[in-house]
């Protein structure tokens, strides 16, 4: 079955994009990359891959299993995406040729992964049976695992798996409650530091953009655990004591993602949980310092490239909005109906245009974000994850 | 003529590099180009394409005229790169297939040019006939001429020419002391924005990295004027007044480079002007916090992408050395010796490598940013500048 839809870009033009279709047929193979980009469609077990220049859809791509909470991340050169799904799999898939290229299922239940800062070395962390395993980006040849065993002597789920500078990862042990650094200079050989004792429950990671602070969300208790990897000796420290305090605790899987903290100069824009606020965070203070209400529990706060913006969307049932805070004024200049089931959002990298999953409308919304007005938008089957190729060049995805 | 040498990569491989030759006869033109860039060969009016997954020389193309002081943007897809050199040259190179494709001769001496945020436009700044010139991205067809005509009635030269989020220009009128910003969503038809009076001779700009803040470097006197883009009402104020403070004048080409800034959170490390130190500035309250002695007057001050690490280089005779910064003790930690004229530096999109022209050993150099060690090497003519594609996804070159 192949449909094709008509919208206009903000470019002025006319567009025509394949929509439920495989290989569009006049896509020339030889092009650039920094353009490209994933779109999970997670009912379906394919991504589309898009490009942004013309918002257009370029190939879809089949088999890639159970999507829900995909991730991606991108080969240095921008060629490849790897898909993490939350079934263990992960995929390879060529951009250019719109193929499927490579495809294991590393493990019984995954969350999440990463690449190194080199782009040799994909790392998967796996809730079954825990612990994270590291795989040659050629062809996804097993190199390394690291078990996860926490000081309980148990194996522990890992979440919030990212790479930091210096060629490391780092992560987050559910069970044991500590936070780990690998270092994979030797990727079949890791050297692993610990810290312990870091609270009940970490159930997701984040690094500041410029790899230097990690942050693990807790659900036993309020607050969250910072190690700064400048200062590694100085170990694991409680910050945001107030971070989730008073509230119900929520199932794991609506606790704001820590992703979702955007990073605006020395600024945190941070999800509260369990209220309709984002939380501004002196990043360098590591306090809370004003809140700004919105329209719903926030899910992702995510600011423009430059920093002037940081757009965000909500969870059920008010997950039809997204609303627009203006960083210099901390206040919400724009209120957005994009449609039911907005889940996600990305820039493209220098911030013209921002990407809208609208899941039940079976839509990617394209917005204009100096005049915050939708300038296109794309067919695509139950879209959740949207991810674009310049994330190979950045840190901590 | 065509030599090839012998060189070890730090993933332990022994590759061999096409030097003085054209199109390697074995380059796929299908793949990726986040891992590509140019190195400006001088002397030769060419250009190296290089990739820096594995350190090699894709491609040498000629024919791009007088490339003193020349620089380079590229396309947002990564494929094509337009490089601007002093003979008013235009240049469109494209990456993958190794070719010119475009080139004219726009003004009769240039200093630099950007790409507009969306990408379709080309702006180049003139010192003769003066004012900026902007240029359809695909063809290089003109679009429209800002004349550059000051307070004073008197057309000026155009210097410190950068984009600017929100579909803008920002640049300086060396002659005329002011700092202009022009809208150019409508690129036929600009909209120009004039701040008069911002100081003598501003020589040089650059914006950082998030695009807030515009600085232009002074000739005439000292200190630095300063435009903040999120409150332009607020017009252009004078920052540092001490900067280049009880020296003599410098020839303009001896001045620092302003693109030689480096943030670091909310530091920048500032060559000084006419002096063997690098300055720390808080980049908040705008004013010099501490210096920083180095081994002669640096030119280049450039952050490692994740900032922990600042590289700096040299005017002559003291143009053999490099030093390393390390940022959270503010300290010299490595000086190393790569030869005579190190002419420029640019690290991989997540700083694990940089590549160092030494333009006296016909040689660029690639250096492990974890040990500070050689791990590479490749045979270019006279090199001085390096840019790679991933330029292409940020804000303010």
């Amino acid at each position: 079955m192949k449909r094709r839809t008509l919208f206009t870009t903000g470019l002025g033009g006319v567009l025509a994009a394949a929509t439920a279709g495989h290989a569009a047929a006049d896509v020339d193979p030889m092009r650039g990359t920094g353009d490209l980009g994933l779109v999970i469609e997670r009912a379906a077990g394919r991504v589309a891959v898009i490009e942004t220049t013309t918002a257009t859809r370029l190939f879809a791509v089949d088999g890639l299993g159970d999507l829900s909470h995909a991730s991606a991340v991108f080969s240095r050169d921008g060629r490849f995406g790897y898909v993490f799904g939350r079934d263990g799999g992960l995929s390879k898939v060529d951009l250019l040729r719109g193929r499927l290229v490579a495809r294991i299922i590393q493990g019984g239940n995954s969350i999440g992964g990463a690449i190194s800062q080199d782009g040799r070395v994909i790392a998967v962390s796996n809730y079954e049976p825990g612990g994270v395993k590291l795989f040659d980006a050629a062809d996804l040849s097993l190199l390394s695992e690291i078990a996860a065993i926490g000081a309980d002597g148990a194996r522990s789920k890992v979440v919030g798996l990212v790479d930091a500078p210096d060629g490391k990862l780092v992560f987050a042990l559910y069970d044991a409650g500590e936070i780990w650094t690998a270092d994979i200079d030797d990727p079949r050989a890791p050297v692993v530091q610990r810290y312990r004792d870091v609270g009940r429950l970490p159930y997701d990671g984040m690094i500041t953009p410029d790899g230097r602070h990690y942050v693990a969300g807790l659900f036993g208790e309020d607050g969250v655990a910072l190690l700064d990897l400048w200062k590694p000796e100085a170990g694991v420290r409680r910050i945001l004591d107030g971070y989730g305090r008073g509230e119900e605790p929520l199932p794991v899987y609506k606790m704001p993602h820590l992703e979702g903290w955007a990073s605006v100069g020395d600024l945190g824009f941070v999800p509260a949980v369990g209220r309709h606020e984002v939380l501004v965070v002196s990043m360098t203070e590591w306090r809370e310092v004003s809140r700004i209400p919105v329209h719903g529990q926030p899910i992702f706060a995510v600011a423009r490239p430059d920093g002037r913006q940081v757009w965000v969307n909500f969870a059920h049932p008010r997950n039809d909005v997204v609303q627009v805070i203006d960083v210099p004024t901390r206040s919400v200049i724009a209120t957005l109906q994009p449609g039911r089931a907005v889940l996600h959002l990305e820039f493209t990298p220098r911030g013209e245009r921002v990407w809208l999953s609208v899941r039940d409308a079976d839509r990617v919304d394209v917005y204009d974000t100096r005049r915050l007005a939708r300038v296109g938008s794309l067919s695509v089957d139950k879209p959740s994850g949207i991810f674009f190729t310049a994330r190979a060049g950045r840190v901590g995805y």
